[in-house]
């Protein structure tokens, strides 16, 4: 089980914090980081300490439930702007992923309504605590039964390309498109992995091979300007990447790089997957031309391992997403089943189940 | 005038040699590589010392040249043997490059003809050593004519998109894809340039930024992952790429990722370019499957900056060129005019000018 955040309880001497694994570190290092006030679980999610949408999703709803338990208010007005506040930082920190407001939103809801019952502060403590820990194990169990939706859809043998990291890293555990490959290899399909690199974050070399080599998957690294080349090839038989917002026309919003990866397995006739917990469709968000992307800093590009590669005075761009058209998408894997074009009712009666 | 590669007549106290810009250091220290024998450019070559299919054929050429220069053979039986050697060492550094054995046909030709005739040798030596220094400013005359014919395509304004470097730094100077943009600069046009950084080599963040900037040409940096996205969003008007060894068919082997960039172009309507000087077309070679691919080492993908960035067992792929079908390609742009398809016919018809 890769720890990739983990809930610890307060103690006689200590309060309550959020151990998070050092993303940045990996693949060299096993470190943690150990966020003890909301304004810190912020900082390690804008500093990608923890990345990817699941991930982030519930290090957002434990954020605020730490916020929350953390608080020396002793009236429900006075908690009540300190909760305003706390949910406006935790949002301010990235805004692609709708994970991050979803796991916001969980919380809050459940604050406002114990608020307006006028619940004691501790019982509203315990309460906001138990559910940012529930959605933590709701995010596991939902990745496993989406990667057995997904485990049926991939072959019974050959290399499934991947790019970024939807692995267990980016979740709880288990991962949405790793873990569907997971998934598949616990079927008994013989599967190998391509992962891309993923400039300029390098989540394919330092995430998903990292965890792909702790579980004996056979994992081959390629640049993300080979992907093309093996298809080209006949050496990949199906891509699968995760998602950090769907809308709900299924128009994706992905790392950086997926929509090349579309373009090019829909000209090779490859199958292209998407796997994603249903709650990073946002059905507030009507099509991919809604969806905010991302610019990072220039450093992520311009240094690498802290050693400047490139001439002084070029220019940077660096969005952190892009999105996939639905055209692409050969189907979109949720833990409440396959979903295929057309997606606004795929999507639309998956929602009503 | 960038120095990318130059023959250093010998001297009273010391022979001829090749000087060459280090671009194993670019961007960051201009050093040079003196080569005094055949062996030394054979090094120069494979280590990437010099790169880019122009200026290999021209270092082949002079390494052909510096090795019959240096020759102590007093008859012409032994310097027939050892020209052989020198001849099939320089061949054996890089394969995909057709322009290295082009280089060294040319030397290796006019010897021959000298040798059958008896020439005495200190003249053989004086006409291989002229021939070679002639390869180098017709590389640089056809490059210009190649560029003044690319410029008429390029848009009054706007965004051009290249991989990898097919620059002055690929070539005895100007270049090709480059030496077309700076064609289209000098006609007064309004081009800036969107440079992918081109894995793992990094051809582009190192070479084709640096030299760009050195020339005042407005550049960005993009990760290979991104030229998708900027396509998408209208960004990019015209791709220009170099060549490694066009097949008689118009098939273009070139840069790993040149092949998805293509695709790409074509998904978005945008027209593909491949610029190089008419000795990259291999009238031997019937198509793209009969060029050979070189496979570099891991190292390239797993180090950066001599630190290694991916976790130890993971597998490495690294094939250095990928082979784009002629139908992904608007032109190929010549010292000999604006190739278009049918191209079997448009390349015939120009070798015979």
């Amino acid at each position: 089980m890769i720890p990739t955040l983990e809930w610890t309880p307060a103690g006689v001497n200590f309060p309550a914090s959020i151990r998070f694994l050092d993303q940045t570190k990996l693949p060299h290092e096993e470190t943690y980081v150990l966020a003890t006030t909301y304004d810190e679980v912020a900082t390690v999610i804008r500093d990608m300490i923890v990345r990817g949408a699941m991930a982030i999703g519930v290090s957002a709803a434990m954020g605020v439930a730490l916020g929350i338990d953390r608080s020396t208010a002793t009236d429900i007005p006075t908690l009540n702007k300190e909760v305003a506040v706390i949910c406006d930082t935790l949002a301010a920190t990235r805004p692609t992923a709708v994970n991050l407001f979803w796991g916001i939103a969980q919380v809050r809801d459940l604050y406002n309504q114990l608020a307006a019952a006028n619940t004691p502060i501790p019982e509203i403590k315990k309460q906001v605590v138990a559910l940012a820990q529930r959605l933590y194990d709701e995010d596991i169990a939902n990745l496993r039964i989406l990667g057995a939706y997904g485990a049926a859809l991939l072959p019974d043998s050959g290399t499934i390309l991947t790019h970024c990291n939807a692995g267990a890293l980016a979740a709880c555990g288990y991962g949405s498109a790793l873990g569907v490959i997971r998934a598949a290899i616990e079927a008994g399909k013989k599967i190998d992995v391509f992962a891309d690199e993923t400039r300029p974050f390098n989540q394919g070399t330092r995430l998903t091979a990292w965890e792909l080599l702790k579980d004996n998957i056979p994992t081959t690294l390629i640049c993300d300007n080979m992907a093309g080349y093996f298809m080209g090839q006949g050496r990949i038989k199906a891509v699968i990447v995760g998602a950090d917002r769907i809308a709900a026309n299924g128009d994706t919003a992905n790392k950086i790089g997926t929509y090349s990866v579309a373009i090019l397995a829909k000209e090779h006739g490859i199958p292209f997957y998407v796997a994603a917990p249903f709650n990073t469709i946002d059905p507030a968000t009507p099509n991919g031309a809604a969806i905010p992307i991302e610019q990072r800093s220039a450093r992520e590009v311009t240094h690498v391992n802290g050693v400047q590669v490139t001439p002084t005075g070029v220019g940077i761009q660096n969005p952190a997403f892009d999105v996939t058209p639905a055209k692409y998408i050969t189907a979109i894997i949720t833990e409440r089943g396959v979903l295929r074009a057309p997606f606004t009712d795929s999507i639309a009666k998956a929602a009503t189940n």
